[in-house]
């Protein structure tokens, strides 16, 4: 690798289109495998298999409310203006088995989640009854029907039945339902693991001020809160200094086989362009496979795309903040939502608005533009202005910005007045 | 306390109006007080107080392109029919100053990021060159305006500037600014912490099989989630047994003084009916305030509300988990989300889609209702199908519905084919 390259030699003689980058990267996004985790960190995961109902739900017939376990047949002539009496044999309380056994003119105290004592067949509610002092007796002032305000056994789920399938989004009551079949666990698809690599010399680690010439490295930060709302896990970014050597070394420990969490993914910024420093793409051919170098997109134009021997995609993101964040967007978040069987995972996550453009937008015949807008104006006035922008450095266009329109490559823009989606950020 | 209390006279005689209850919430939802949290934990959280800018950001002028630093005017005339040498004295590189100063007729080979060298006022893109062989000297093959491909002082965001708004949701990216204007933390607005008391003998702990006669107390897991959907942090849950004693001890070790967490508010599921063992109603009227005791809301009646002498509020939640959840999304999701400042914190946090109902649906006037529905059929053919329930204590009902639909107080219910919300799970 010869650092004093003809510059203009290594420039972007075609750009791949953005399609065909997202097609290389679909063939490649099968999901991860599952692993099993407790309860309580289920929900926003992936079901991995299908999971059938171990028991009876309830096990054990229930008063659905607090009452007494009757006869339903001896509470049908029953009114405020005719109470029937019963004799109230006993409780029977939940989590406490009962040796009652219930005659004809009996009734037993239940409380709700009680079991149903042999020989009842409905809870008449607290409602519908009058205890006598004493409480040895009371008055029924309304009738209750055969099986009213029982929980049957296996009546919320049987035992066996399929309740829950592969593949599913796992929602807060679905922890609560599998725990309340005496689960423990469940199995999930694993979230990928994605190392973030920041190249460069004028980079400082985030949390510190930036002296003379130095820029803070805000991207890993950024990718990795991107990583961790598409369900990833970023590992704890590296910066490098520019040269083959640092770059390479860097490498080296990310890819260390004896690692216990070995990345799913390598995410690359910096280092991906055309100048002198620009070592990347060199070093991932050498590595493995440099697929695409340079992308019909703004303003993610350098982004590359390569492979590992062992399958594992590397991409090479440009490193100004918001060229990182387009490409990012299009490129890696699908890919992440991929290899974690989300739904819909080439669908872009972000809320969408349909609404007017205030003035027009032009884009380039076969360039993907990803366009920072602001929405102004309430309700019918709300339109959509596309945000001036000098270039792609700009971090504060991805702030100041309510969202983006996204510009495919066979469309030259939309005049004035047009309805554009914008996707929120 | 009597536990043998008449049963009937603890009925609910009158149920409060679902936006009776949420008023008494509102009235004492004031936003929680800020904390300092490293950036990279901001995202999703409520920034406390507006940021201005520390620093200029870039803090120099530098390379946004590589290329080579030059005079603008030096190129006017360059074509690629008419080329226009320039003299290269040397590299200006990120991170690291240099001493070089540009004269007419020089250039310097600069990477993206690098300073600007003084006497230079635009960059030539490396596409624009063609460099002579042994780097000396380099062909101008096109113009560059001055001020071109430069990052200016300030230019992203001026020292002194607003550049967040005290209320605003971070986003990723706004993580990035704040790390590079050189801060490492933000002032968040904190979250809620959230106490969970369930209470019956029959409850055993989730991640344990249900013997005979027990019940997993799904509600705390499901609600523990549904908290940090929410943005809330639940405390670990407690199980009581039935009892005063048992339930007095538990709200001793919740509300202890010397806790390093105090929790800001309390949620008990079970014990909050009209049976024998349902003291929680009294114990709150013991310990604070109880204002509300049944709520005109099916299926979750037997909600209480009411508040500790300090201002907590306390929340008793039915034990069937279909009303634990419903009380959940009418009364604590919203309490949880204005104290912590989140957006609109009333409405519901669900996605909507507006649909016909397939058959019709019947309300009570002066009930609200939360319906269970499926969606069935695609595009046209989708339709809302309230499911069959024979009560509240199906959990099942809200893993096999799709969502719910929301019956005021003031409709009868709607036709089959009448278009519905349903807010999805």
């Amino acid at each position: 690798m010869e650092p004093h390259d003809d510059v203009r030699m290594r420039g972007f003689r075609s750009r791949t289109p953005v399609a065909d980058v997202q097609g290389r990267i679909r063939a490649h996004a099968a999901p991860l495998p599952a692993e099993t985790i407790p309860l309580d960190q289920t929900p926003g995961r992936i079901l991995a298999v299908d999971v059938h109902a171990p028991i009876d739900v309830p096990g054990f017939a229930r008063a659905a409310v607090d009452g007494y376990a009757v006869r339903g047949e001896d509470t049908f002539a029953a009114s405020e203006q005719g109470p029937i009496p019963l004799e109230i044999i006993g409780d029977s309380q939940p989590a406490r088995p009962s040796n009652l056994v219930l005659q004809p003119g009996q009734a037993v105290r239940v409380s709700t989640g009680a079991p149903i004592p042999p020989g009842a067949d409905a809870v008449l509610q607290a409602e519908l009854a009058s205890e006598r002092p004493g409480g040895r007796h009371l008055l029924v002032l309304g009738p209750v029907a055969p099986a009213r305000h029982i929980g049957q056994i296996g009546e919320d789920i049987a035992r066996g039945a399929l309740i829950l399938r592969a593949g599913r989004l796992l929602r807060p009551q679905d922890a609560g339902l599998l725990a309340s079949l005496g689960l423990a666990h469940a199995s999930v698809i694993r979230r990928p693991r994605l190392a973030l690599l920041s190249t460069g010399d004028e980079l400082i680690a985030p949390g510190s001020a930036p002296g003379p010439y130095q820029i803070v490295d805000s991207n890993a930060l950024t990718l990795s809160h991107l990583a961790r709302r598409d369900h990833a896990e970023p590992l704890p970014a590296i910066i490098a200094r520019d040269g083959a050597d640092p770059l390479k070394s860097a490498l080296d420990r990310l890819l260390d086989p004896q690692r216990p969490d070995p990345p799913d993914l390598l995410l690359v910024t910096g280092a991906t362009s055309v100048g002198q420093h620009d070592l990347m793409p060199l070093l991932l051919r050498e590595r493995g496979h440099l697929w695409v170098h340079g992308v019909a997109i703004r303003p993610a134009s350098p982004t590359a795309l390569g492979a590992l021997p062992d399958g594992r995609l590397v991409f090479l993101l440009p490193g100004n903040p918001v060229s990182a964040l387009c490409a990012y967007e299009y490129f890696v978040g699908p890919y992440l939502r991929a290899l974690g069987a989300r739904p819909d995972p080439w669908t872009w996550p972000h809320p969408t608005l349909c609404l007017p453009l205030a003035r027009k937008l032009v884009s380039k015949i076969g360039r993907t533009d990803f366009v920072r807008v602001q929405i102004r104006g309430q309700g019918p006035q709300a339109a959509v202005y596309p945000l001036e922008t000098a270039g792609a450095s700009l971090l504060s266009s991805v702030v100041y910005a309510d969202g983006v329109v996204n510009v495919p490559p066979d469309s030259e823009g939309h005049p004035a007045g047009a309805r554009v989606q914008v996707y929120l950020f």
